[in-house]
Parts: structure tokens; sequence; C-alpha cells
């Protein structure tokens, strides 16, 4: 499908695409590109890449497609350095959480005839570096993407074969509109999740072990999602700020409202918001499971 | 282990309690009562009860142990109906999320002979009613037990050999105490949980429906909490207030303070924080997956 594909950033979604690369066939020659001298030599030691180089600049120099798979905050100064050695007609996709902020970093330095199609794909686990990722991660799983209403068509199109050739199904979107459903449905969950841990891990001592030892109800999942790299996160933050703000401003009124019923004794104002719920969950059900990585990819203590 | 036990209650806790009676033969009778005639026809079709009766009076006439799986609203209308039948010698437990009020509701009805050891399995779906249960719901899970310091150490033998004869682990704990450990590892979370997908309930249709479609982010695993049983849940918050409010009020400060430091862009605040979180998941994961329900056990869409 491609002569040679460069991925910027080997962490858990960067080496998760170079296996997928090797396992479909889609490129000829695999150059993995990372600051870090200690992940090139793994992704050597893991024989996931052609190439491991640290030299992000060249790293890109006559590739197709080229994957820019660090945290939003690097996107800018990795742009910066790569745009200049791109090659003519060159597809540039992501795989940030974030696209408006990913675009306005980007578009400054590209070149005329290079084309970038953000991406988000929407996968993960709550575990980083290249020891972690898997071929299948994007199996079944939505990909979106938000090209500017300049980009050729056809570099949405190689860039979508490329996505569906790792197993993902494309969504296409407009950027803005992407951050506030994102915002919702990944972004303010983890917010939530890490400040409920840290509210946890400020407990008194003795409650805080009985927390650890009986967190199977609920608390458990909590923490599997507040265990996820923290660079990427803050950066999701620092960079879908009005979005998450937003929503996060809907959430907690909506959440001190609950609080009122509670401390009132509101029963009915409870038990009707409780049941609202179930419709959504049952939507979301009949849907099916499509999309989710089977026990088999995923420890059996990660399924809560 | 018993000549005669009683359930009270068969949604998905009293119903799966008899099916690990039976599994386990740890009753040579087993009656089921509920107030619903159609629970009743139910339990019957299904088979997993000796009996299933409305009368929940009589139901319990020279059974050795009873068993309240009710919602904690329902707890003192029952033991009013309930104690001046029970055999002498009996032993009466529940299995309700909070346990301070269920002591302060059955203790006044309570005849002198019979002891009560309340009992929290942390145990549990989504699912609601006879149908939903499964007899492996307690295997491995723990089991709290919170009896006043007036009750017989026979009685709370025979309850923790009941529940261990299920497949539960046992853990003794003053009510209180229970009530604020659980507070943050269930409540807490569930009240989160319910409160999020009530905010997307809110928004605009369109934005509704991609967060539905792209929920698998987060978000979805906040939908089968917040799918829980309405009454069940409206309850424990109805009667757990004091920790719960206690717990919210931690939680919304920690949240303020994230919110700031979102909308100041103070990445180091929040790069700290989201660090911080990961060891309390080390913690957990060292314990090992103990206590979880095994991929068969569980439909795949509810392994988020």
């Amino acid at each position: 499908m491609f002569e040679k594909i460069t991925i910027i950033g080997m962490g858990l979604i960067g080496s998760s695409l170079a296996r997928a690369i090797r396992e479909h066939g889609l490129a000829t020659k695999l150059v993995a590109a990372d600051t870090s001298e200690e992940v090139c030599e793994k992704v050597r030691a893991l024989g996931i890449a052609d190439v491991a180089t640290t030299d992000i600049a060249k790293s890109v120099i006559s590739s197709d497609l080229v994957i820019l798979a660090v945290p939003i905050g690097a996107i800018k100064a990795v742009a910066g350095q790569i745009c200049p050695f791109l090659a003519p007609n060159a597809a540039l996709t992501d795989v940030c959480s974030v696209k408006g902020a990913v675009l306005e970093a980007v578009e400054p330095f590209l070149p005329e005839s290079v084309d970038f199609v953000p991406a988000h794909p929407i996968a993960g686990t709550e575990h980083s570096g290249p020891d972690s990722g898997f071929a299948e991660l994007f199996a079944g799983r939505w990909c979106i993407l938000t090209p500017p209403p300049s980009t050729s068509i056809r570099a949405v199109e190689k860039v979508s074969k490329f996505w569906e050739g790792c197993g993902a199904k494309i969504e296409i979107m407009e950027a803005g509109h992407h951050d506030l459903v994102l915002a919702i449905t990944s972004h303010l969950p983890h917010l939530i999740a890490y400040t409920i841990v840290g509210t946890a891990d400020e407990l008194e001592d003795d409650i805080k072990s009985e927390v650890i030892k009986f967190s199977a109800s609920g608390f458990r999942g909590f923490t599997r999602i507040a265990a996820s790299d923290p660079i990427v996160w803050r950066d999701v933050f620092l960079n879908n700020k009005e979005s998450v703000l937003e929503i996060l401003q809907r959430f907690s009124e909506d959440l001190a409202a609950m609080q009122k019923a509670i401390r009132r004794g509101d029963s009915q104002y409870i038990e009707s918001a409780f049941t609202r719920t179930r419709a959504i969950r049952k939507e979301i059900t009949e849907m099916g499971p499509e999309g989710y990585p089977s026990p088999k990819q995923m420890p059996r203590d990660q399924q809560d």
C-alpha cells in the first residue's frame, strides 16, 4: 500500500501502528523515530520496524506517509522539524485526541504539496511505551478524520485506506465538533477519574488501604482510567480547554443539583435522574460490543 | 449446612443467592419471598427455589437463616413484618450497600433470641431482576460483615460460613467505617456516573447521537454503572447521606482545583496530579485480579 511509512513517537499508539503495519503488510519499508535513544533500542529489540532513529527530521525523507504519534504538546516542535524534509505529495496524519489544536500547530509549517489529514483513532489502554502496543488495538474501532476544507480528496482517501488497513472504521468530522464530542465521551471521564483517585489518595492512611482493598465496586474502573499516560492527558486538557471547561461546567451544575437532592432527601429527583440514564446505556448496548478488545487481548483485571 | 433458608427479595442479588445455595447445597429447603407475584412466578419458572411466595411474614417461619435482599428503603417495613415470625435462634442477614442505616432500621424489631449480622457482598452487575442472577456472582468477592458488639460469636460464625459457602471472602468491620469506605469505592463513583450520563442526556440531539456512537472511550464504562437499579441506588444515597456528602465535598473541591488549573493552563499542577494517581492503580493491580467475574460470566460489552 505504501513504499515507506515513518512513525514519529513509539509509545502505545505508535508501536501498535508499527505492529499493525507489519501484520497487514501496509508498507515496504517502516521507519520508527523517537527522541529517546532508549525507546529506539527497545524498538530494535522488539523488531517492530526496519529502522529506529532519534533523527526525527531525517526520518521522514522520501516517506509517502508520515504519522505523528506524539503527545499534542510536542506536535508543533515536531512539525517544525520534519516539514522541510517531507517528500512532495507525502501524506501526513496524526493520532491526537484533540484536533483543533493539532491543525493550528501543524498548518504554519506545511509545504504546499503536502496534505495533512488529522486522525484520531478511538482506541487505547492505560499502558504506555513501545512494549505495551499490539497490532489489534485499532481493529473494529472508530478513527475520526478531521481534514480542513482545503485538503485534497486524494489525501483523505490515502489516509482513510491506511487506517482501514489497520482495521479501523472511518468517520469524517469537523475538528471543533470532534473536540466537543470527545470532551464528553473521553476527556471529562478521564478528568473525573483522575480527580476521584486523587481524592482517595489524600484520605487518611487506614481508610486509603481499605479503599484499595475493596476497590472492586466502581472505583477500580476509575483507577484504570487514571493510570493513563500523564503527559498525553495533560496535553489533552491544555489543548482542548474550551470544550472541556464548557462540558465540565454543565457537569458541575448537575452534580451540585444532585448534592442538593441528597442533602434534602429528595427521593423523587434522585430516582427520576437515575432512571433516565438507563436509556442511553440501552442505545449503546444495542449498537453491539463492536470495537472492543476481546478478553484475550485484555488482561482480566482490566475488564472492569 | 442449613435446614431452611428464606430469601426475601428476588432481584439480582436474591436470585444469585438462590442459585448459589442450590449449587453448593447449602440448604435442605429454600424459600423465596417477594412482594411481586410476577417475580414469584418467574422464580417458579426458573426453578431456583423450592417455594416462591408473596407472603413475606409467613415465609420466615421455622427458617434457621433469613436473608433480606431488598433495597435499603424497604428494610424497615420488611423487618417489621417478619420479626414476629422469626424462629428462636434464627440468624438474620442482609445484602445492603449501606450498613449503619440497616442496623438502625432492623434493631427495634429484633426478638431477643435472634442475632442480626448485617452483610454487604461486594458484587453485582448493572442488571436487575430474577433473570439476571447467576450462582458465581459472589465467588472470590469480599463480603463485609458489620455485626454490632452485642452480636453472639455463634451467629457471626454461622453467617460467615453461609457467605463463604457462596464463595465469598469475609471481612469484619464497624458499620460506620464501612459506610465511609464504600462512599468512596462505590457510592461516589455511581453518583458521578449517573450525573455525567445525565449531563450527556441533556446535550443537543446531534451531539448526543455522536456521544452514543463514539462512546468507546471512558464514557461507555460510565453508562454501564449508570444503568444500575435506580431504586437500589436512590436508597443508597438517601441512607448514606453523611458519608456521601463528606466525600462528595472533597471531590468537588479537587475538581474545582483541576478546573482552575485547566483554565490557567497550569501544566505542572495537572501533570503532577495525573502522575500521583498511577501509584494507587499499581497497588490495586498488584493485589491481582481476584474477585472479578471471568469473561465467560460477563457479556463482552460489559468489560469496559
